[in-house]
């Protein structure tokens, strides 16, 4: 399949460039009967809408969401969900300096590679504006995961540069510009952020996700396991370059007798596997970072290359986010959701009789 | 799906438990008129096998392939290709000792809450042994990616413990029994394992993965960018927990003044990226690096349940790697092979044009 | 995967129902570099739309199609094509009268049951008005087959009721209201639709398909035969119940001496196969026939239930198609003309290099 | 995919060729916990089995299956069930005589097309043989479907060449070689069938299926509707070159006054659609009919063209089936049994809510 569709029986396909007339997504396999109206769905997109704040890029979008077909009389009805935001803020502006160059750290060299030819206009669909829908359609699945089984997935910023969070304030995250879970800290955010701007550069980031009150079970053995399935979910989120489940990392260094999780009569005594052992969901939390790597798009001056093959200078002029990791907190988020949605279906296909029994 | 099968184009079906009576796999979608025999898929179950050193398990099987089908007069005719390895060693030894009880760390725990049953000997399906067949498909895209586009998949340790290995001599790769490419430290490594597994305990590890001569344009954007579907990829291999292409984790204190890769008339002059952006290969050499967890069967006493909720001791007996992630390499080179392959076959799908053009 | 969904390679979700405030579509894997713009689709709609003669169904709909991304510059880019059409007819009137009886024939009582609710407003998503969907994709792919293959795909009536065609005249097919290709016989088929409307009754079709100018080469063997692939998109269209290839049911009382399709060096010397042997194409024109019910809104009383188990009588008001078969035309075109599309590009995946010796 | 499975969840992915070592499936998505041992399979595959009258091939195989994974202690586990059958009848005669030509009505042309090669041996992968493993995976889904559901899928000949097979009387099917359901016109049809093999042709044969106990709601609607997904696994049946479904092609000449089926408290007053309405079952039988062309093996010498561009005569030698249709009973059990299976868990995923409530 053509790589613009996520999930097996959860599915959603997205379509839309940056400055294209507009974004849209259909959400298949949607249980019918679950209340949904297109403010559930808003309340997520405005999160993760720019122009919030000073740290993010101006553009300013009002993302407004409109649902077009598979509910009714306030229920999903069991067909397909059809999701449509018009792009609004898509000026006119003149894309000559950069149509035929190719910026460094962005897909310009590589979709004109694969496709012969690209949308330059602000990226077009390699923007990170196409992970709107993603937030739109995570959204369903948050309110079905919800609702139904009681699951809540959330996600902060954990590093961003040389800035550690380690403090972790659930409360905090949203009232702040920086998804902080440590709301201290955010003065010194400010500041190492105001300094990378002034330099014209830019920052990477770490998020930190976790899901909470889902069942033991979740996840096919083998290829699809649940790990898997969210590292190529996570990793899929433009410019994640790493993902970690667990202990992550820290496993290469730990000895067995630290980190097998041990069991006694009142459950896990840890969690160091992260939540799944074998592919399948312990029913403990499920945790894990990715590294999300500095904006692209800097005001330092670059060597790079032309479509003609000659050598040229990139600069890249306006305001961009000098971190877009924090904006990806929500991506992350729906980009879970969308994982254990998909997951919770499949094992409901293969397994449903054994919550019959 | 039900998650025992990799790939859209080139497809894997697997299939097998440890002690059954045999691991097979259909391998799907090979183009026709690649030269194949058994020694071609031999080769690289070999490397693969434990029993090799006193490093790894002493469980000694043949692992002789056997193809089955999709192969005539020393060619593939486009059908698929059955692979079968029976399984020799699987001595009916006495498993009433762990039948019962969740080793920590295992999958007895998560199979049972997914499936209320499991097949207990020797792990069944969440057996390292299952990963054979992984190798045994990986050979078959292996020599077609080498035989028809030059392409070298490549992956050894990079470190074991506190043993962080930075020297990359690819000749000595398989001249020892860690996979080593720095030779010279071979004897550090033997005395960290040795006095590991004197303590009866396991120890984690970290794999390097390459490959060479990849053309660019490869990698489906948005959900299936080459770097997601190669994450799923190795972070489904068993006892993986994270999984990093290119600076990976160390691009959270990068900036992007340093990331972004730079191009002159001669081609790209770094490589941060792992030779992939936007999901498209970019014609650098494609990077990973992969974290596994220590070896779950220690001989160190750890508490856990058994199947009626009664708390239990777990020592597991016998001889066990006591770091799995040695063994893991040949496994990450199929899963990164089988990977590329199937992304190959996608590109052409939609940009076959291109070539002709 | 749920079902709203057609193809592997060349993939196309739609949504939408009859009465919602649009229908929609995501269409991917599109090779670039096609050129395409709405009128290349409006082309195909605007056959398809019914209000034109009347023959068929007074709903008005401009069925204007935009394209909201995947196309730039005049040219498909790669990316999915997003397409969009607004409902504008869907009058609020007053559904209280079918709301929850289940009418004969359609799939009130079927969705009713699945999905335990249903979009009661005109059929909701089993509406015919789904197809539009279908036949804008199906323009995408059909200029591309045309473009670059040469092949054309053709459909027309070949049976209503008792009313046998047997004359094959393909210019005169657009230039009536039946898509007859026997222009003589036109009054005859108004003289037959008349008499079954003042009964208020309904009656059958039979369409004939066919596609020139296909290579030898297509379709997957065994469960993805191109006729198996192509028979599931033609019995996927409303109000189909049979589907025959070649000879169709001819074959049950034929003779091996005649069925078979003897060679010499001119090439095949009949087509009894209809185009495919084995699943794959000849390269002979493919032929096949599809068997429509007549229109279930009738206005002959009917028995029935609603939603509530009470016995009711069902009489459908307003105007419907005594025969729906006859708008089925650019539909079984549009499904035939995705089949080939998928199975081109899928053949290309696995043989592309057959094509570059 | 490459066209050599069959289901989304409830997957069987089959290969081998008909002279070569063996056949082979892996059956994935079985729900854990259903009672299975080799004997449940057998059963079938001794149906199907040729060698067992004289009106049928005389190849002699034991066809004997042994599961390879994927039950334990006597249960399905939830993992996957390989499958293998030894061939052992495959004698090496000489094939030198058909080796390069293409036999009318065979998939040697096509193959050879396809994929510049064809295992020639006895029709390689292309050849009825292959079929002993769809029957194979079909008695798995037949246990689960008849052990959990209470479903009974069964088939008869309705129709060999002339004779038409009116009564239907179940118990007599399988105490006849021809699958009959009358077994009075059982010396009728062997007259006609001896008839036919006297002048060295073949003949047609038409096959009925139904399906019975099934609830009302199986299907998912617009492209993956029941009767779609069902035409596409009886179309794909080898030699199959029509389906019908409920009334079939008879719905061309019927009016909706008689084709659309009445209810009344007491259930459906008729049947003429088939058992499925809008894609999903209505909870009556399902009902269809599939066209199978007379046997293109024939002993009257034909035209055709060998791989060099050659005139050629082809005579086929030795015994071969004069009515392959008669076999293709078991199969058309099977395919149909397939489509159930995969669609009770693919509406089990999305609405297993129902059945809770």
């Amino acid at each position: 399949m053509p790589g613009n569709a996520f999930g097996e029986l959860f599915r959603v396909a997205t379509f839309g460039e940056s400055h294209g007339p507009a974004l849209g997504a259909v959400v298949e396999g949607c249980p019918p009967g679950l209340s949904l109206d297109a403010a559930d769905i808003q309340r997520d997109l405005d999160r993760r809408r720019p122009g919030q704040s000073r740290y993010t890029t101006q553009r300013r979008e009002a993302d407004e969401v409109e649902i077009l077909s598979g509910v009714f009389e306030g229920e999903t009805t069991g067909t397909p969900i059809g999701l449509l935001i018009r792009n609004t803020d898509q000026r006119s502006k003149d894309y000559s300096e950069i149509k035929d160059k190719f910026r460094p750290g962005h897909a310009d060299y590589t979709y004109w590679k694969k496709y012969g030819r690209r949308d330059y206009r602000g990226g077009g669909r390699a923007s990170a504006r196409e992970t709107a829908m993603r937030v739109a359609a995570g959204a369903i699945a948050r309110k079905f995961l919800s609702d139904r089984l009681g699951v809540t997935v959330r996600a902060c910023l954990e590093a961003m540069g040389e800035v550690r969070l380690e403090r972790r304030d659930w409360s905090a995250v949203h009232d702040n510009a920086f998804f902080s879970p440590d709301p201290e800290r955010v003065p010194e955010l400010e500041a190492a952020l105001n300094a990378v701007r002034k330099e014209g550069d830019s920052i990477g980031a770490q998020i930190y996700v976790e899901a909470l009150g889902l069942p033991a079970g979740l996840g096919e053995p083998v290829f699809d396991r649940l790990e898997a399935d969210w590292a190529r979910a996570l990793m899929g989120i433009n410019a994640v370059k790493g993902v970690a489940v667990g202990d992550g990392f820290d496993v290469v260094s730990q000895r067995g007798s630290v980190h097998g999780d041990e069991m006694d009569a009142t459950g896990f005594l840890s969690n160091h596997a992260g939540g799944v052992l074998g592919g399948i969901s312990t029913g403990q939390p499920l945790t894990a970072r990715v590294a999300i790597k500095p904006t692209s798009s800097i005001q330092v001056p670059r060597r790079s290359l032309d479509v003609h093959g000659n050598e040229v200078e990139v600069v890249t002029k306006g305001r961009h986010d000098p971190c877009v990791g924090i904006r990806a907190v929500p991506i992350v988020e729906a980009m879970t959701t969308l994982t254990l949605m998909d997951h919770f279906l499949r094992d409901r296909a293969q397994n449903g009789e054994r919550g019959d029994g």
